[in-house]
């Protein structure tokens, strides 16, 4: 079996140290590794298969000067707009977090467990979906694939670790405060927007990202146009993100329309089948998944399969993953290892 | 104008000590004040317009020596069968926050912006809804006269204030504990249930209240059976509820499907104008309702009010309250208020 020279960029982030984890953590055939930063980041020393590496500055100088089979970033978007073509335009692999690629009509968008198949030889640039997206559509797939969904309504409750180390820092620097306070002084004053707009400890902020003219957020509109890219353009759908004083696991309420009906033991079948898809949902014994049952775990957890009432074929599911595993760097890696196998 | 002899049972909880506090705020035009509990709490003392007050047993044999006009219960369901009646056969008037009497056919279910109309001057018990009812149906009232609901489906983010002090601790002791481990132990041992099924602080657990037989909580089938009989039956509605690490107020991401087209500047127009409801809505300079802004006020919040583009005629909303006054103690002194008028 080939080894490949992999390179991860945005290394010393809270999804670029998740990525080389995971590098290790599946075995990818890494023959060679480099890690690369901004040059605020260059010299720190990070530990790949208990060796340690020297992180180096990404630069045009430093792609023209060193051969990579593919490069797995989460530097931000404006920094996979400027070197992901010049990787392009040396052949290497471009595996990209942010969200710069990833409505490029040319750039394959994918979750493998359900369109690696939009992986081709000839395309380097390839994008990660976002992090809410990516567990939702994971958990959605097997049942859109049964019984076509028409609609999804979902609301989310993001951890802070979605918006990197300072997001995670602000939230235990906030209730670290109160708690020495002895939970007298609850309210704090307020927050720097990045990370938060609002206090995030003992609050829910219902703003994920900025607002776009339609009033719904970017992170909104991410797990809309995402989701159609992904599974399917004709499926309506509508969301609302809120960012909760959680530090690793998304959850999200999820109502979904399918175009016939699936009683609930059927869906549930459907997901146990599906790779990478845990299903925890026994209520008479108080069974369900919560942020902190996800926290460092692989899969892509559902429970609280019912169906609403309300409506004819509507089903609600409660879906729940690590952001920084399946959300983002699992998801990188998995796709890295699609990729080798038609490279 | 006359004063009344008015008694708060569970005077010692978290919701009756905020009962006594919205009489006085209210001015409630309260002659004399008695304040009742079980043996456990009987002898404390609590204030009332800076007099302490002695917390006295409430018994048959009280109830049978003591002359009210109304009493306004938190005590719970089981109390609340038990004692309601009793006090009723005195004439006594009953508005009680439990769940025990609020499907009873023959018991008014009131939020008195919407439905003051219920009340009688022969109906003696009258039931203050959920919390988490109260404030979704003020908020939707006002959208449903004008263009008739007919699809609700809301997803919860509900402080631990609404399950009691005991939740109150627990997050508090939680949280402090992961605080002190200098946020290295970040998974503690499962707490037990009440109040919480699973660890609460730096989580969300997607479920209140025990489950039923449809695999709903009885918490999210009281927003689904309240919303009905307050607002209109012939509405479609479901919902999830989920409880975050928040002190108090509860948040609502609900999407609503009207009979017609109404704007989001026709929908905002009709929230301004309603009594209790206070619109805070400008994405433009990041204004929303947060948990924390409602903490301690008297009002519904309504923000993020937008089109959901995917559907004709639907539209978000994002709704906060303090769950312990609008949600609990202020509703019930408001219906108190409307009671008077007619007795």
């Amino acid at each position: 079996m080939r080894n490949y020279k992999v390179g991860v960029a945005g290394a010393t982030g809270a999804v670029g140290r998740e990525m080389i984890k995971m590098l290790e953590r599946l075995d990818f055939p890494v023959g060679e590794i480099r890690l690369l930063a901004s040059s605020r980041s260059a010299g720190k020393k990070l530990v790949f298969k208990g060796r340690e590496i020297e992180v180096e500055e990404l630069s045009p100088e430093w792609i023209a000067a060193n051969d990579l089979d593919m490069v797995i970033m989460s530097a931000g978007g404006s920094i996979s707009e400027k070197y992901a073509p010049i990787f392009r335009d040396k052949k290497v692999y471009v595996i990209d977090n942010s969200s710069a690629w990833r409505m490029d009509k040319d750039v394959p968008l994918v979750v493998p467990e359900i369109n690696s198949a939009a992986l081709s030889k000839d395309k380097h640039i390839i994008a990660n979906p976002n992090c809410s997206t990516i567990q939702m559509v994971h958990a959605l797939a097997p049942l859109h694939r049964k019984a076509l969904i028409k609609r999804i309504i979902a609301v989310t409750f993001q951890a802070v670790s979605g918006a990197g180390q300072k997001a995670i820092d602000e939230l235990e620097k906030e209730t670290a405060r109160i708690v020495e306070s002895g939970f007298t002084e609850k309210k704090l004053p307020g927050g720097d927007f990045p990370p938060f707009p609002r206090q995030i400890a003992f609050n829910c902020i219902p703003q994920i990202d900025v607002f776009m003219e339609n009033a719904f957020t970017k992170e909104e509109m991410k797990m809309v146009n995402e989701t159609k890219k992904i599974l399917d353009p004709r499926i309506d759908i509508s969301v609302t993100c809120v960012r909760v004083p959680v530090f690793r696991g998304h959850s999200e309420a999820v109502n979904v329309e399918l175009s016939e009906e699936l009683s609930v033991s059927e869906a549930r079948k459907l997901l146990e089948k599906e790779p990478g898809i845990k299903v925890i949902d026994d209520p008479a014994s108080l069974k369900y998944p919560t942020a902190l049952d996800a926290d460092g775990e692989l899969e892509t957890f559902v429970g609280r399969i019912r169906k609403d009432e309300s409506r004819a074929n509507c089903l609600w599911m409660w879906i729940v993953s690590d952001n920084l595993l399946k959300g983002a760097a699992l998801n990188a890696v998995q796709i890295a290892q699609k990729l080798i196998d038609i490279i």
